[in-house]
Formats: structure tokens, C-alpha cells, sequence
């Protein structure tokens, strides 16, 4: 093994170092890869061309060029294109990258010990930011207070609970925002008191506001660190492309500002958040392709209601667990309409996020509108697509509209979004097979960081509908999994289709982008427990090595 | 004559279409340049690189390579290096040449006929814009007022006055702002008013966004159309490099979006319209240069005080002709440190712009402060450097500032200047030549479209102080006139230093970028009434033909 990774490490410096792309070989793979009809192909050697593209798929038998710039023996190491998250928040996930999670912490005394480490550790940060803390699972009977974080830091210290319902300060937070035991908690909100009534350190709900405001928003330079850490993990994970939803001109220009330095690896199929920041960033349509092929304005991302979890997805009958609420309906069917329409008019790509049966209902409805408007290739996608009335999944199909789901949530929510919808309702949730059945383009993602950005724990899940705990038996509502490879195709080609990206990355074929992994082990041959134990050696995108596992 | 234009041609259809430069030589020229230190250089061959730039010049007796992609025979004609202009609005150019014009007006009546004529030929466009109206060049005695508008349109009128600080609307655009006479002038600036007191349709300076905020913005296409007129206006000019002054947003996502489809031709060396803008279009620190080295944010524009025209100007005693007014302070000492601080700190070039000579003197105490905490090549800029007080020139010496001045405002302002300051303050005016005397690092530009871009008019006034029918007689202050070759240096090299470029372009020497013109008379032989009338006959910018008269 060890000469084989010596191999890969020249190769990278030499990769890195130069500046034009060379004819290269990448032999003695186990590779496996779906060709374009979503059939399994198996390949024993990579050639690629100086743009960074596959040349060809060799087998064992055919002769290898006499003449490459370079050659790279991976002794049969497992090779399979890169994985495409179809729909993820990569700033968001930087940012959470850089704070401090104290998701697993098991006591006071151990947050606290963390919290320490974290300021001694980055010195330069005006505030200690984070969040992930859970007092019930610490076992201390208490919220923690200010006087909890004592000592710690001369610096404000600002935690989010868990949950994203509460926050906890330091005395020096409390200063910076003016609160004292005079300050009201805002409707919707608390501020726990002590004893003496002054406020004891944790706010709740909207109360959190009062120290949110006063928190310096991040410069370009926390965005820019916020970026290469997002993009670190993404490649570890073996994400080579991702979409990215919701971009806002801040993080179009912490990618671009990448791009420029030469630092972009990942590749990303950007949907910028509203019309207004689709022309900002963009201008009068879709960027074309930038720092080959890394970096595009595909289209806009527009919400049509809120989550499950906290009762905003919006349903044509009430919650089951709250009889007297439907959920959150962000934007009239005008509304919608006349965003949509703004964004459809400059041939942006539409991505309307839908998780509620009745704002699946109104984007499908506004699809039939604006199709009859907006002719041509225009993929419409319907984000999440969580709960929808049976009745209306035949709309999928006549409109040819990409279904972009994420099956981890499956998974994570089946027991609450059994309380909330009841048995009847969840026929038409999370129907990947519906989609595949009946050739509804699906592309399939991790809505990172809600969720672990890890593609092949999302894969185990879409062909198990289990968790990884192997929970519950025989899977949860399994006539809606796909198969393996079914699985496979809306993580890498679907992913790539939904982005308009099917001709550049989404598989290893001739003139495809060389994005591959090489991986521990064959994810075909691997039970699902070892597919979500998959680990990434290697993450090439266009033919250079950009992560490896040290 | 014509079989030479044939080469060009073909040599240029070459270019454009291919993807990568060529070993080329442009043979048999009349060639001139500067060298480094301002001298001189006669040349008869200019050998290209395939990377655009120059790898040798060559006399009649060199050796001409053997080998070469291409190569073009010029039968003699003059090739000088590329102008550049160190202070021009990109934007505003290309707005200004899709809207109306007035600058060629000698009177209101003709003023009013041609918005008439515009506004019939225009009959979409919800508002009648344009600019370029001096009410001294008409022999008015006055401003212009709403009442001379009345009556050519029903749509709103908004012009903007020749020098940018002032506008006049008509009782349309009035009523649509909401401007009545209760309304208050904002801070830096001031409503005209009738004898009943009622606003008289003239804003000066700050109060010109009372109607700027009810103009309907132009959209990414606007801005794309306009773009694409500046640089055809620029390059037909033989400017083959600009500051750009006041970068906005909307303005940098306009270059990048020309780079990201291959249509930027001219350089841009970007100043952003202040700290945030910077921050927004840069991020932490200058970028580095885009697209072959045609665009980078440098610096931040920052605006001491107004114009003089309008008497916006900040002066140390009263005007001659308004002996109530000092001009006007834009920005306090403190802010204006402030954001100098703000922006120096990130390593942005600072330019200020200053016209008074009490406006100057803030800017120089204010580099003196700065100088201490920030060292270094920093290339502290003055935009126009226009009064100075002869006691406050040699600050400028100390500071090693870039003195960044627009011959052509001389000529333009002389009577107005000398109504405004009388005799007495016109020493340290203008003061081009003192500059040079003293080492003081000068760059040329224009103010475009303030003035005519036309670059070869205001190298004509540098060294003559005459207007284009030679007046006065022996030059305005000729004691201030540079040499011919001075002024050509600080509109080349001398543009291209103030703007940390001179290792890319600014002038034709090995390593240097391969801007040039083709130009029809030999610009150190001509007369200066033959040096402003001289023609661009192509414009090249890193070896690429970009531009050629028909």
C-alpha cells in the first residue's frame, strides 16, 4: 500500500504545481461506475486528457499508450465517480465548521472544558461562537447559567441549545447587548432569571434576538475561512459537486474570490436566493461556467413553506399531533407565481423548496401555469418534496419536474413525521420509488448541515429506509426504496441532470470531467452497515487528486 | 495603404478566434515609446509573445526570428503604447453614450430642442436622462429651472450638469420625488429656489439624490449595454487601460461578467465607491488581476469635497464670486480618517478625491497621520489635486503622493476658475508642473464623461494650457505646462505606476503587456491642433486587435 500512496503524492505535487492538465493514466483499478442508461460498468484502467476529462474506460485487456505524461498504479484499489449532493448549504456548513460543537459534550464540567480549549484555540475571534449543548443529556437539572462561564473568556461567549431554541451567554455577551434585569423578552420569548432576577444567562425562542443582533457578522475573511473549511469536508466526504441553495451575494463572492486564487475544488451548481440575488450575482440569466467548470449560476431557490420538525410545512389538512394548525404558507400562489415567472423570464432554473402536501400541491399547480409560458428544457425542481398527496404525484410526471429529496431525512424524521401526519398521510412521503417508477428525473442530496453532508449514509438509507441502527425491521414504508443502483444514479448522474450538468460530471465516460474517489471498499458488494462505514482515500475532480486521507 | 489593413485583418481574425497567442511580429513600424525613464525610443519591429507581451523591440538592422505564428507589415505606419486614463467612470461613460447628450449644446434653446428630438426618438424609455448641460457655456447668467422644461414632455426630465454635481429636473420628476418647496436640502447639499421660494428644479451635490432615489434603476442588461458602449468608446479612443473611479456593485459585476464571457478588452484598475463596497466586491484586500491581467479591484475612492463649477469645492476662504460660501465638506477629519483607516488597513490603495484648497490640505493632514501606522508602498492618491495652496505643495513631496490631475479640466475651467478664486489662488492651481519638478509621481486622465475621454486632447493641453482653438494666447499660467514627453508619460506610465500596474503595462518594453496603437500622425511631430485631431487607426491590447477605425 505504501509505494502505491507514494505514487499518488507525486503525482499530486506534480498536479498542483503545474499549470496545464496532462494526458494521465490511472491504472490497476477496481472501477466501477453506471453508464449513462444507469447500468453497472466495470473498468480496469482511467485515461484523461489534459482538459481534466475522461478520455476512455479501459479494461484489463486493452493496450495502454506508449507515450502519457504521467501514470498512477492504484493495485486494485476501488475507484467510482464522484458523488453529487443535489442539494446542500455550503457556507452554512462552513460556518458550522468553524464554530464550537458541544454536541458531544456529557456534563457541564466537560462543555466547559471545551469552551476553554475552543477560545485558547482561536484568540482572534471576537466572539466564541457555537452551539450543539443539551442539559437534559448533561443530567444537570438546570439550564447552565453566566456564572457557568465564568472565568472562561474575557471575550463574549454565545451557545446555541441543540434544539436552536435557546442560546446561553456570558456576562460579557449580556454587556454587549445591553441586557440587564430592566430588558423585556420580546413576544414569542424568555429570559431565564436567577434568584436576585437578574437574567441568569439563557435566552429563549425570540429572546435569543436580543443577543443575536449585537453578534459582529462575519467579514469577508471569516467567509473566506468559513468556504475552504465547508469545501474540506465536502471532498473528504466524497462530494466533488454539490448544489448549493440559497446562495446570497456574500457567498457568491467568497466562491468567486476562491476561484480567482486558484483555491475552488469542489464544484458548484449555485441557485441563488430570490430573483433580486440572482440578478445581482448573475445578471440577465445564467452564468456560463467559470474556473472550468467549478462554478455556475444555475438558478433561483424560492421556499413555499417551512420544516416538518416545527410545524411549518404547510398541509391541506391539519397536523394530526395539532389539530388547530396547518402550517406556514411563505408566499401566496401569487406570489409564487410572480417569482417564479421573474426567474423563468431570464431562463434561471426554478427550485422551489415543498415539504407540506398543500405547497407541493401550490408548486405543482404553478408549474402547470408557467409551463404553458415557459417551454423548453427547464427542469423545474421541487425541493424535498416531502409529503405529497397521492393524487397529485402524477403531476410530477407531466411536467417533467426533477424531484430533489434527501433520503437521510427519511430516515430522521419517520417517527416524528408519523405523529404529526398519522398513517394515512404518509403514502405519498418521501416516494422515491414513486419517482423512479414512473420516470421522474430524482436527484438526491443530505440538505447538509441539517444533516451529515456523508453521501453513502444517505445512499444505505435510500435502498434500506433504516437507520444506522439497522431500525426498524424490514425498513420504514419500504415499498418506497429504490435499489442500490438506483440510489446511486440519483447521487451522482441525477444529481448532476438536475443541475444541468449531465454533459459535464455525473459519471466516468468519454468527455465527462474526471471526478472520481477512491474508496475502502466495493459500495456495490458492501451491506448497508459498511456502505455507512465507506471511507474515502482519495477525491479527484477534473483529473487532480484534491483530498486524500492522511 | 490598403494591403497593409489586409494583413491587419487577417492577422486579426486569427486572433479572435484563437484560443491561445502566438510568436508574432508587427514589422516595419514607425515605432515610439518611453522607456522607463521617460525617455525617448525609436523602434521598427515589436516582437509578441504567446503570453501578449513584449518580448523585444527591434531596430531596422535586428535579426527577425525565423520562425513566427504570425506577422503583420505596418508599411511605416505609427505605433505608440496604449493611453491609459487614471481617473475616468466606466459606468457613467457607458450610460452617458445611451443617453441624452447635451455637452454640445451652446444654448438653453438648443438644449431644449434636443431633449425634445430625444424624447420623441425615445418614446419607451419612462424617463428622459441625460446629461452634459453647462449653463456657462450657454451664457445663461443662471441655472436653468423646471419652467424651462415645461411643456417637452409629460415623462419625468433628469439632467445631470457637466461636471456631475448638480442635476435639472423638470415638475414631473419633482412631483415624482415628492420635492416641494417644505422639503430640506440633505447634508452636502442644496435645492435652488425660485424668488416664491418653491424649489427652481436645480439639486446641487447631495441634494441631486432627492431625485436620484425615484429613477428607475437600470437592470444587468442596461448595465451590459452600457458597458459594452464605454469600452467600444474607450478603445476607439486608444485608451487600452483605465481607472475606473467609484466602483459600485452593480459596476464590478458588470466587468466580471463581460471577463466570464471573454468580452473585456479594455484594462480596468478598480477604485470601489468606499470601504464597504470593497469589502462586498474584493473581500478582505485587493484582488489579484482577473482575466490576463484586464481587471482588479486596487483601491477605494473616497470624496473630500465637490466640484468647483457648482462651488462645491472646499476652499480655505470664501469664493471670489460668492462670498458667503466655502464649498462644501463631504466628510468630517474623523471620518474621513476613518475610512481612509478602514481601508488601508486591508492593504486598498486609498484615493481621495479633493478639488479645494482646503479640501487638499484635510487629504494631505490626513495621509501625514495615516503614513505613521501605514507604511510601505501605499501610492496615496488625490483625484484631481485642482487648487492647492502653494504653502501646502510640498506635503504632497513628503507623502510620496500620486498627483492624479485632468488637463482638460484646466482648459475647461479657466474663466470659471478665475471667477471663482480671482488671481491670487491660482498659483498652486492646476499646479501639473510643480509636480514634476518635484519628483511628485503625476498620472494623467480625463474624468470621463465629465470631459471627453479623447486622450490625445488633454495631452495637448497639458503642455499648451490653450483650448482647442489655442486660446489664450502663450497658455493659461504656461508657467504650470509640462513638456510634451512629460505629459505622454503621465498618461501612460505615470497612469499605470498610480495604479501598481507599471510592471504590467504602461509602457512598450520586454515583459510589458503588448498594448499599443496604430495612430495616424507621429504624436511628438504634430502640432498641438494636429496632436487633437489625431486618429486612432487600431487599438491593441495584450497583442490582440480590439479595435479598428472603418
Amino acid at each position: 500500500m505504501k509505494s502505491r500512496f507514494r505514487g499518488a503524492i507525486a503525482a499530486a505535487a506534480l498536479l498542483l504545481a503545474g499549470t496545464a492538465h496532462a494526458d494521465a493514466l490511472i491504472d490497476n483499478v477496481d472501477g466501477i461506475a453506471l453508464n449513462d442508461k444507469g447500468e453497472v460498468v466495470h473498468f480496469n484502467g482511467l485515461l484523461i486528457g489534459k482538459d481534466g476529462r475522461v478520455v476512455k474506460l479501459l479494461s484489463r485487456k486493452d493496450k495502454r499508450p506508449e507515450t502519457l505524461d504521467w501514470r498512477n498504479d492504484l493495485h486494485g484499489a476501488v475507484l467510482i465517480p464522484g458523488m453529487i449532493d443535489a442539494h446542500g448549504h455550503v457556507m452554512d456548513l462552513g460556518f458550522r465548521e468553524l464554530s464550537l460543537d458541544l454536541s458531544d459534550t456529557n456534563s457541564l464540567e466537560e462543555a466547559k472544558a471545551k469552551i476553554a480549549a475552543f477560545a485558547a484555540a482561536n484568540p482572534d475571534r471576537p466572539w466564541i461562537l457555537g452551539g450543539g449543548w443539551n442539559q437534559e443529556k448533561w443530567g444537570l437539572g438546570r439550564f447552565p447559567t453566566a456564572q457557568d462561564l465564568a472565568g472562561i473568556s474575557d471575550r463574549p461567549i454565545w451557545l446555541s441549545r441543540a434544539d436552536g431554541h435557546a442560546g446561553w451567554a456570558n456576562d460579557v455577551a449580556m454587556k454587549a447587548a445591553d441586557v440587564t434585569a430592566k430588558t423585556k423578552a420580546p413576544a414569542g420569548g424568555r429570559i431565564e432569571k436567577g434568584a436576585d432576577g437578574a437574567p441568569s444567562g439563557v435566552f429563549v425562542d425570540a429572546a435569543t434576538q436580543l443577543i443575536d443582533t449585537v453578534v459582529p457578522k462575519p467579514n469577508p475573511r471569516d467567509y473566506d475561512a468559513a468556504f475552504i473549511r465547508a469545501q474540506q469536508k465536502l471532498l473528504s466526504d466524497g462530494i466533488t459537486a454539490t448544489a448549493d441553495m440559497g446562495t446570497t451575494l456574500d457567498d457568491w463572492m467568497t466562491y468567486r474570490r476562491a476561484g480567482d486564487r486558484g483555491d475552488l475544488r469542489v464544484r458548484i451548481m449555485s441557485y441563488a436566493r430570490g430573483p433580486e440575488v440572482a440578478a445581482t450575482i448573475a445578471g440577465p440569466g445564467p452564468t456560463p461556467w467559470l474556473y472550468d467548470d467549478r462554478l455556475k449560476v444555475v438558478g433561483i431557490k424560492l421556499y413555499a413553506d417551512g420544516a416538518l420538525g416545527s410545524r411549518g410545512a404547510l398541509l391541506k389538512a391539519p397536523y394530526s399531533d395539532a389539530p388547530d394548525q396547518k402550517g406556514l404558507q411563505l408566499l401566496s400562489q401569487d406570489q409564487l407565481l410572480n417569482l417564479m415567472s421573474r426567474g423563468a423570464m431570464d431562463r434561471f432554473q426554478i427550485a422551489v423548496h415543498a415539504i407540506g402536501d398543500a405547497a407541493n400541491r401550490e408548486v405543482l399547480d404553478a408549474i402547470g401555469e408557467l409551463s404553458e409560458t415557459y417551454k423548453g428544457d427547464r427542469r423545474w425542481r421541487i425541493e424535498h418534496a416531502q409529503i405529497v398527496d397521492p393524487a397529485d404525484l402524477p403531476l410530477f410526471e407531466k411536467h417533467g419536474i426533477v424531484a430533489s429529496m434527501q433520503p437521510v431525512h427519511a430516515i430522521s424524521d419517520m417517527h416524528m413525521a408519523e405523529a404529526r401526519l398519522g398513517e394515512d398521510r404518509l403514502q405519498g412521503a418521501y416516494a422515491w420509488r414513486w419517482m423512479v417508477d414512473h420516470d421522474v428525473p430524482l436527484a438526491f442530496g443530505s440538505d447538509y448541515p441539517v444533516e451529515d453532508p456523508d453521501p453513502f449514509i444517505g445512499w444505505a438509507a435510500a435502498f434500506t429506509r433504516q437507520d444506522a441502527d439497522s431500525m426498524p425491521f424490514g425498513g420504514w414504508h419500504p415499498e418506497q426504496a429504490v435499489t442500490r443502483e438506483q440510489a446511486w444514479a440519483a447521487f451522482t448522474q441525477g444529481a448532476a441532470y438536475a443541475g444541468f450538468a449531465e454533459k459535464e460530471f455525473g459519471t466516468l465516460a468519454p468527455g465527462r470531467m474526471a471526478d472520481f474517489l477512491v474508496v475502502d471498499r466495493d459500495p456495490l458488494l458492501a451491506s448497508p452497515t459498511e456502505l455507512r462505514a465507506l471511507k474515502v482515500l482519495e477525491t479527484w475532480v477534473g483529473g487532480r487528486l484534491v483530498w486524500q486521507r492522511k
